[in-house]
């Protein structure tokens, strides 16, 4: 998985009937320290997060796991908002 | 999933059989500026997108999640064409 | 899916038994121009592709959707050999 | 997979119940020699791993292979902890 | 499928019980005139290779489809010792 920073919102009336209802954010991946090393990946959001969050990533078929996600065709999905990371 | 620009289209007449009447377009991933991040991926699409479009591509097995793409050999398909993209 | 040109062939004798038979092609992932964008990738053949060809390769599970390579340990399919890219 | 050394730990309270008891650890990839490859990616740790130890990680749907990950939203999970590394 | 040079082995005590048993190799992806394209990553060997030798890695789930390593937490696996690279 992958820590990612939300940056914004995506919106789309044009869409796969299986992405009706889910709320897609735009997230870069970061390190421990914030900086970025990815930008620019929509993810959606099985969490609640928000703009300006750290959350937790997880891409490819592990996506589709959580039941929001199910049978989506979603390849990356937000599936933990970070209290912590803790580092030595 | 990411954001790409639709810049062309892709023909062949000798293909696998279940590529037969899909609509093959280049595409190259872009930031929410339209910086280009990867170029020249080549996704099926199931939206109506056209060159120019600004489109959600979704990757790997998640490309054949959608009725058009489902058990073809499709890794990249266009699944949501994008109205607005909010960053703060 | 990716644009590549086939830059060559690969030849193993001590290989996993659903390999036997198999064509395999190194190819060059390339972009419209054909700028090399990934170097030596090998693709099994599911179209009668040959040295010099432009074709489409799919990555991933996608490369054993087709019934040449179902079950074997192919991870790179070559699925379409290009007749034209159109950019505007 | 990948040889990763293990930097930190990761907590979060607002998570997919199926990562209700993992252990996320945060890890860079390295490669025989310890330069990191690859920066901050959080794995389902199967192995009671800790801080500082070199990990062996799976990376895609292998990491859900174990009974501790199947069926979670994980795409990477630390299989192993590493006695040795031997290059010529 | 990429083309690998090995360049060591890796052990481990502690690890996932389906690992049990395999040879787990350290190899170096390369072009096919031997550069280095990406360093360290280990591969479950199902062809008695050993190191210095040129192998055909699979990755992703297609490391997977080998009676040996099906079921296992192994995301890259060797599936052919290269004879012979033929490029023009």
């Amino acid at each position: 998985m992958r820590l990612a920073r939300i940056t914004g919102t995506v919106t789309a009336t044009v869409k796969q009937p299986a992405l009706t209802g889910a709320k897609l954010l735009l997230a870069d991946v970061v390190d421990s320290k914030g900086s970025v090393l990815e930008a620019a990946l929509v993810a959606a959001d099985t969490c609640g997060a928000g703009v300006g969050d750290l959350v937790m990533l997880a891409q490819g078929s592990a996506a589709r796991m959580p039941t929001q996600t199910s049978g989506a065709p979603v390849d990356a999905a937000i599936i933990a908002i970070i209290d912590r990371v803790t580092t030595t």
